[in-house]
């Protein structure tokens, strides 16, 4: 109940501090028999690496994950697999007047009026971004189980700044080859130059990630309060400097028709009675691959608003913890956008979902 | 796991099918001593009814509410809180070959990957918007609670047809009163015009819904997965049509640079250690209400992309169950616009979301 | 949380008081494509209807189930089944000063310390025994589903008011036709004379029941928080008037040794690899059919002590809401034990025990 | 729902295998501003460490807690707590054909239904009794957040090898320092007799464990599906080796008249709404301290009955992964009783049960 733990079936819990002796997760419910080893982990660990891109401070953080349970001889047993991630750099620090102040658009404000004067004010604490770590470990091992079936989950960087890739130049395939794992070839280089605007100014910027998840079977989420696009906007809305979610048309759905947000379904042979057809099956994918809370067997197609870093390199206002007005410089490294960052996090959040979803799932299959 | 409950401390289970015996829910966890009546419940209700205001049908329903457990002697008793309402008109019906084609832009599809070929589709069966009756049942409930801590939630239509009102123009406090849950005076003439249009046309409109919370409390929410907005964008995609959400700034944030999306504090006392200060403490709310998934005090502010009813007056291409190409012309009663039917049903879960949130907080209070 | 439902995949959540309007309960998880009406249901609850078999009191109820929703032309939708049973006889009635006494052995006073003032005192409100009618109804469609994989629960009374049936001449088979649903022909007769007599002096008897599930197969249940059996132990307890839980042995455990207490596996083949092999696997079944946790394929055997009930009709001593002493004679039509009443619903609450754990099991198979 | 958590408010999820590189868990929703240290934990983890006491084997094993997240400067933070202790003698070993076969009583025949062939069979992995140090770990957790409203609980063995304590000898209070956490200071010399018996035999014992908790506020539990003996018996029975459980007389119960049995309530001041009384409140304690499923105020006294270890040191009949008869002989160093190391054990399941009531009892209080 005090919100560490996602999921369902498939069951994920992040524990751990910025600042303190390490962080890590247990997730429970992964079926007996997946291939898994460390390297797996890594892998999706290392895209969320800090002083990675352009946008990023140059901070180095090794990150290297420890499978504690639940693999034996190279397979899941079944029993929870807990991942830990050593904090490496532990040294006393100087965190200057942080635990006296609020830091305008972090979390600290929040943490006060919650758990009152008892708060790890070093690097944000749990506040922290480092929490997702935690979650890209997990979010490796659902992926790992979506790939069995052939789901594969991408997400890429649509817009910085303010500048936003056309729609139609979109190319989510080699996204995690380019710079801001950008979903076009040339959007890199327009955001450079915002980028380094940005940085001159001692400002931060803003972005818009798009994930799609393809080949997703026909039939997952439930269809009333755990619609497929509920649970997904659930973990995306989870990760901080998320502002705001959208499935298929989104907001732009509000302005168009019925007859233009429709998707004609097309003729062809159905399958089984929870046989999917994917995106050959419809005319159009204005839903985004889920229709009344259920997938459709199309591609699942999400957008997420990031917002600008709160962290900004420019004076600002703010009070101290007695309600004193004071001024603040915010020091240390700190990335320029949560972008791309963030981008692992979100995806690993989205085949978390899915993989729940898709678990669930067996034991709703019609009866015989 | 079913997905028909919502909700950790006030949980919500609905039942029912369109064209079934009837519907209802289940409240639990409702504290004992409220206040409680039908006409409590009913005065909400009324606002979802069909066969009101310009985007209605002319279908009638009265939707009694009755109070079949959880209330003696006027209040509640701490007990489940089961409501029903009786679905009055159940005459055997002419449903055409409903049961053997997939509607474009409906559950239909997703019900029989996911079902098989059992499937109630009278009128949407569970599908169908009439789920979201007991919602309203329910949120009046909720509402209730709130209202004992001075929290009110209040909802209203800020675009419809693609005609937005502007920022500067809304006005929350008077929607009720107006056509349309409209948040200004002057909206519903120009969205009148849209309306016609459509209607002649044969077609459907989306809109924009923007709901805000008052006097919430700072410090509701959980850290990590169970951030406060990502409760309520579970909560608000749970409902049929929506299609995005939004916190604060949302997707505006994209485009904002920290300094311009931070909220500065202000001086002033702190009161209590998870005291609250409201829209005094701070120069801005770009946030919308929430700092860290933790209310901060502010005003909530949503945003919710509402698409446009998917039951066209034209014909449309479809398929039928055995995977073949047929035509379709939807007839029978249908309204023009989800909104502002669907308003009440996206303020009901925001008061059910921030009743459960502003319950389980009192036990979250930090140790003597 | 407020502990009003209970199952995981397959979860109920019941509602009513005794005297209220009626009472009934929502069962969430139920697979799509189960033959259900109301006589399968019907069925059992007219096992656990009052004025039958030699312990009864002499009142008349219907109960007579209604399926409100989760049922389309005969078989079950994968939607929320909801069940409801009308309390006929609503009629005001005298309950002379229950609302201001404590009646000792009954929940009068732990409703009072939990939820203050606002109690329905009404024929014991929600604490009645009358809430277990709606637990039966859905225990049945709970053996339906147990039914289809060849899964049967049998329950019947092995000892009353101190006296027992020697475990050699317990014959489960033929409890439904015999008074007291008895675990043997000849017990009937025994008990009569003890009934006879506590009945004359005003006074009621306890028991115990004992469970069988028959064909469970192995794999059932997760091997550290929700082993087996303790969920059935969590089911079983949570039936008002049950003190005391065992599986296999039992108590009767602590006083054997290992080489006793261990059951030998036998040679044979092992079929699939969550392959079963009932009571032919084992040469003894001392375990009750549970090792680590998990169902081992054997006969699942418990046993259940069921207090003497505390309706009384001789005076006793208790207090008042003022806290002044005061003596009470509890009037009424009161059963003078809770069996054989108690026995459907223990049934009823090991069969969704059973079923829950069967439909999650499905997800928890080794990966390919 | 792979049920490695338990708890609502106060949920721990523990993870580890016997042999893997260590173990431990994640209590998630303890209050911020409880203070505690390695050492507070440290103590309770003690008693239940190997090596000591008449039925102890002669391993090592230091079991050293770490606290890896959730406290800072010496308080909790209201964060996920996770709690480390690495397995010291993880040399490669001989476990001979532990692979290959199943060990009579064991969990292994389980585990192979359940999950395949992918199993940890070094030293029993998950279903090892070495996953309850962790939940020993955290029962000190809620121990102490207990033991801030006075509540304490106490665990002692009253029976062993079918040696039992008589009920008038039994002192719960110095229990802790006796051999076997004896409940008595004269049974450990009878004990001793049989158990040097039993380890002649190369035989095993089992036993009975009473806890009791003192100061319980009343009005905790819920009143239907979540009784406190409910949530008590799942507790208790989801400890290995736990084959009963009683609240109160228990299967005692069963041969009482309902004069017997009921506890007279007692006059004197009633405090507040949800106000206790305590023992003097009742002229008895029958009950076991929960009436309708909701503490009383009185003492909560409750008994396990604790199976032989199925780890005997003679030579026994058995199976391998072929279905084949073989003979297996146990080597190693294995305890001759789960008492008395199981106790810590029990008594830290009743503390997490109780402390979770306790936090969730705050939410439910009746309105104002």
């Amino acid at each position: 109940m005090a919100g560490n733990s996602f999921g369902r079936i498939l069951r994920l819990t992040t524990f751990g501090e910025s600042h303190g002796v390490g962080l890590g997760c247990v997730l429970d419910g992964c079926p007996a028999g997946l291939e898994l080893c460390e390297a797996d982990i890594q892998c999706d660990l290392d895209r969320r690496k800090p002083g990675q891109g352009p946008t990023a401070t140059k901070r180095k953080e090794a990150d290297r994950v420890q499978i504690l349970s639940g693999v034996f001889e190279g397979r899941t047993t079944g029993t929870p697999i807990a991942l830990y991630i050593a904090n490496e750099d532990q040294r006393s620090r100087d965190y200057g007047n942080l635990a006296e102040i609020f830091r305008p658009g972090q979390a600290d404000w929040g943490y006060f009026c919650k758990y009152g004067d008892v708060r790890d004010y070093r690097g944000g604490g749990r506040a922290s971004g480092r929490e997702t770590a935690a979650r890209v470990a997990a979010g490796a091992i659902a992926r790992k189980l979506l790939a069995r079936q052939g789901i594969s989950v991408l997400a890429a960087c649509v817009a910085l700044g303010g500048i936003a890739i056309e729609p139609d130049a979109i190319d989510m395939d080699g996204a995690l080859e380019r710079p801001y794992f950008a979903a076009s070839d040339d959007a890199p280089a327009r955001w450079d130059a915002v980028v380094a605007e940005a940085r001159k100014a001692g400002d931060t910027l803003g972005g818009i990630v798009r994930i799609v998840a393809r080949n997703v079977p026909a039939g997952l989420g439930e269809p009333v309060f755990d619609k497929l696009e509920a649970l997904l906007a659930h973990a995306i809305m989870s990760v901080g400097a998320v502002k705001g979610f959208e499935v298929g048309e989104g907001f732009g759905a509000a302005g168009l028709r019925g007859s233009q947000n429709n998707d004609p379904l097309l003729p062809g042979p159905l399958g089984g009675a929870a046989g999917s057809g994917g995106d050959a099956r419809f005319a159009s994918n204005h839903a985004g691959g889920i229709l009344g809370g259920i997938s459709s067997g199309q591609e699942i197609v999400l957008r997420a608003a990031v917002k600008p870093i709160a962290s900004i390199a420019q004076e600002q206002q703010t009070i101290d913890k007695q309600g004193n007005a004071t001024k603040i410089v915010i020091g240390g490294r700190h990335d320029l956008a949560a972008i791309p960052r963030i981008i692992p996090v979100l995806s690993a959040m989205t085949a978390l979902t899915l993989a729940d979803a898709l678990l669930l799932q067996k034991r709703m299959e019609p009866a015989g």
